[in-house]
Formats: C-alpha cells, structure tokens, sequence
C-alpha cells in the first residue's frame, strides 16, 4: 500500500515535469515567433496549448483521486495539495506563452516592439526561457539552489520589465498607440511568466524545508 | 464526526463568503479612488490586500487540516479541493483590485483615465462591483443561476475590454504614451477580474451539479 502511494507520488511528479516540459518548448517557440514574427509558429503555440490544459486536469484528477484513495495525512497530504497548486501554475505559464504567441499574430506581418526595445525582449526572452527549464529541473531534482536561481531569474525579468516602462513612458517615445499597447503587455507577459516559476518554486521549496509558502502571486 | 465534519464545511464556506465580502469591499474602494483620484483611499485598498491573503493562508491551512483529520472522499473531497482554488481565485481578485488603486496612486493628481473613456470604466467597475457581490451570494447560497449571471457579467466586462482597445487603437487616438499604458493596463485589469469570477462559478456550478470544470482562466 505504502509502496503503491509512492509510486502514485512519483507518477504526480512525472506529470508535472511533463508539463513543465511543454511550457519550455511553449515558450521557446512563442519567443521565436514574437522575435521573427512568424504566424504560423504562433497559431501552432497557440494551438498547442490546449494539451497543457488536458494534461493539468488528468494530474488534477490524478491527485483528487490519490486523495480519495490513499487517505495521505502530513508532509505527503501536503505534496498532494501543492501538486494541484503547481499544476495550476504550470497552466498559466503556458497560457502567457500563448498571449505572447497571439501578439505576434495579431502584429504580422509588423513586429510586436519596436527595434530600439528589442534587446530588451530578447533578453526577457531567454530569461523566460531559462526560468522554464529550472522548473523543469526543480520539478525533477526538488534541488532549493533551484529555487534561489529561479528567484534570480526572476529579480532580472522585473528589472527589465521596469526598464521597459521607463523607455515607453520616456519624453523621446514616439511610437503609435498600437504598438504602446502591444510593447506594454508584451513586457507585462513576459515578466509574469517569472512570477509562476517563483510561485512554484516557494511551493517545491516549501515541500523541501516544511516551510509553507502561501499563494501570493498576484494578477 | 459525520455532523463535526459538515460543520468544517460550513465554517470553510463561511471564510469564503468572508474572503469574498473583502474582495467586494476592496473593488468597490479601488473603484472609487480610481474614478475620483483619491490617493488615501487607494492607499487603503493596498494596504488592506493584506487581510485578504491571510484569510486566505488560514483558509488553505484549515481545509488540509481538514483533509487530513476527516480523510473525506468523492463529493466532500472535492468540496474541500475546490475550496483551496476559490480562494486561490478570491485572493487574486483582492490583488487586482489593489492594482487598480495603484494606477489611481501612480497618477495622483491625474486621472488614470481621459476623459472620454470615464463612462467605459465606470460601467467596467460597476460591472466588477456587481459581479463580486454575485460571487458572494454565490457562495453563501450555491444557487446555479448566479453562476449564469456571473457569465454574463464578463460577458460585457470583454465588450467593454475590446471597446476600450477599439478606442486607444483608433485612428483619431491622441493621448501620449503614459495614458496609453495606464488605459491598457487599468482595462486588463477590470476585464481579468471577471475571469476570476467565473472561474470560481465554474467550481462552485460543479460542485451543484457534479460537471468538473477545468482551472481554463488564463493570466
């Protein structure tokens, strides 16, 4: 039975490396298609994430189901309830790759930013790319140096989210409304997208160390 | 323990009935110090987001307890696990409403808004306004017809969203860049806290009639 249980742990682990998996590629590619303002890319990301939303409702099932069954009581009690808390944030990541993916469609054949800003979302890019894959490896490993990096990631994706609000609201901005408009969510996407691998990681960490995090990510 | 466990249910229901009455109170003062730029009161509504997430926390903590002590299964399970997301989504309408007065505080003495999209924010808030006190009523009575309401509520939260855009985008749009950002955000904000009231139909409307929705609302 106790052996059955742990299996059932580890197979909620698999899940959501799985899933933290197809945010990685969600987000590599949504980057791609708003660098290079590639439509077809974007419809693809976009298109793809439903199955992010079909494999968080299996694993919702899956720990509502270990809960009816196995009864788990304490730290196991606790991995089962943060497993369904990092789920739903691993939803959302991949829910802002899309918004980001949409943009770069609605934008095409034009680019989302101007060219002065895009250093600037190519950085918060590969960040966003970065802070991806060590959830990956946190969801893997459970390693808190994991989380102290993604917390760093996530430190530099705020600045460059600050630096971009800056240039917009700056004198010698003379872009149109449009393009304010798209460069404003696009930096507000790509810096909450750091705050759920944050949120997950004060979850992992939590589970690591007994110290309970609440959920204070906000949007 | 059959009558001790449906009193936790009842004092889980009562503490998301509370959550949800501060979440009434802080978008109907967000409102207010939004529309009229008072800085004081929107400092209030910031600082009072506090109370909110410790309810929560304390929420979230009781319904474990819960979990852990009654061991429940099938419907009662599913009670207490759709009571951690409510207020999972109760606290980020708290965080929106905060938000909504921080544009009001950023742009003091400002209005956040020009002049001639003030009646769409005002009907954008009163529809927030409204659909926070569906929410509560919904929790205190879990009558399925609000949850319709509560639909149709953020139905006309995305018109006004998409007017509101329709205006910035327009050809004859002449404020500068800071109206522009803060015009987008502020509109994204009221239309986001729609979403989350729908999502907590959505699990209160499955817990009536047993159709398990997914987590869909996206950030």
């Amino acid at each position: 039975m106790r052996l059955v249980f742990q299996q059932e742990l580890h197979d909620v682990q698999d899940r959501l490396v799985e899933s933290a998996e197809l945010v990685v590629s969600a987000i590599t590619r949504a980057s791609e298609a708003f660098r290079t303002s590639n439509v077809s890319l974007a419809e693809q990301v976009i298109a793809d994430d439903e199955k992010l939303d079909q494999l968080t409702v299996a694993l919702d099932e899956l720990a509502i189901n270990i809960l009816a069954r196995q009864q788990p009581v304490a730290r196991d009690l606790r991995i089962v309830v943060s497993a369904l808390r990092i789920s739903a944030s691993l939803e959302r990541m991949g829910d802002i790759a899309a918004h980001i993916a949409q943009l770069a469609r609605f934008r095409f054949p034009e680019k989302v930013v101007p060219r002065e800003l895009r250093p600037t979302f190519d950085e918060m890019a590969a960040h966003d790319i970065e802070v991806a894959r060590q959830v990956v490896e946190l969801l893997r490993t459970t390693d808190p140096r994991l989380a102290d990096s993604i917390r760093a990631e996530d430190d530099r994706l705020d600045e460059l989210h600050h630096s971009v609000f800056e240039r917009v609201l700056g004198e010698d901005w003379d872009q149109d409304a449009a393009v304010t408009v798209d460069t404003t969510l696009a930096s507000r996407y790509h810096e909450r997208f750091g705050d759920h691998a944050v949120s997950i990681a004060k979850k992992v960490l939590y589970l690591a160390t007994g110290d309970w995090v609440p959920e204070t990510i906000d949007d």
